[in-house]
């Protein structure tokens, strides 16, 4: 299935740490990334951005040029890895609301991922940006939610009581391991 | 690194198994990667392939067109997941070779992932096709080669000595998780 991309990354101006000022979820997660495998922390990467190629060419004594293709829906989170022997999986999202989380943010196929990976007993949460924080938000309470209630979003006071505080860093910029020492170790 | 990916699917046709006359090694691996995802025995997906998207047009009213782009060279193996809680990370392989596997079939970023993911405790190896037959090659194995030789490629006797044969089926078409049970549980 084919999608409009709009602009994705959106910026995120933090007061609270000006090395990152500037500097969207998504690039926080890569650099925090890099830093945890240059120090032999996790080996957690994004996964690329799945396209659908139409059409490519191969101009003579040159490299191929695709020349159409489509965003797809992701299958799966974005991210995943190993961290302490254990199977990690997560994607990160933000929202401009305040009161609430809206549950259609994370497309069926990843809740439905979400729930396959705590059925296997691996490590999977969201990375929430919301009212200028990050929390760590567990895949088991966001799935627990998702199933008991019609609601279509998440209150924002049921993220913050079971959500873990990601404290914002110089290096890694957004230290989320700790948030899963926390939550799972 | 942009990189010329020419016809990157080979076609491998198997005598073994008329079930999967024509199928390549990526569209075995993807089929059997559904049967375990449906039968509940693990969660395995095949990355999105890498692409450096250069220039993306938006017409009105319709999805996002990419227009220019490049395919990148894989900074990881292509397939993770998890399967009896633990992490899985493998790349697969063909050669036309009938002596000996070229490394150079595997990019200097997978053997770096490789050790990486076994220093990390998880369960990484190569799924090779070579002389008609498919092996589980464990990582350590192919790392400890790689590291202990100055040979530009692996002989095809340590390869089949090392390895663990997969069989081919009907459903899934390549039950290579039976070969990792051999292998590490």
């Amino acid at each position: 299935m084919a999608l409009n991309y709009p602009n994705k990354k959106k910026m995120v101006h933090k007061e609270a740490n000006k090395a990152n000022l500037g500097m969207d979820l998504e690039q926080m997660i890569n650099d925090s990334n890099e830093y945890y495998l240059n120090n032999n922390i996790a080996v957690i990467h994004k996964k690329p951005t799945p396209i659908q190629i139409v059409k490519v060419d191969y101009p003579m004594r040159s490299k191929a040029v695709i020349t159409e293709a489509y965003y797809k829906t992701p299958s799966t989170t974005d991210y995943n890895g190993i961290y302490k022997g254990k199977y990690i999986d997560f994607d990160a999202k933000e929202t401009k609301f305040k009161t609430s989380f809206p549950i259609a943010n994370v497309h069926p196929h990843q809740i439905e991922h979400i729930k396959r990976v705590i059925n296997h007993q691996g490590i999977t949460f969201l990375i929430l940006n919301m009212n200028g924080l990050f929390y760590l938000f567990k895949g088991e309470d966001f799935i627990f939610y998702v199933e008991n209630t019609t609601r279509k979003s998440i209150p924002y006071s049921y993220i913050s009581e079971k959500g873990i505080i990601i404290k914002e860093n110089y290096r890694p910029p957004l230290d989320y391991l700790k948030a899963v020492d926390k939550a799972y170790f």
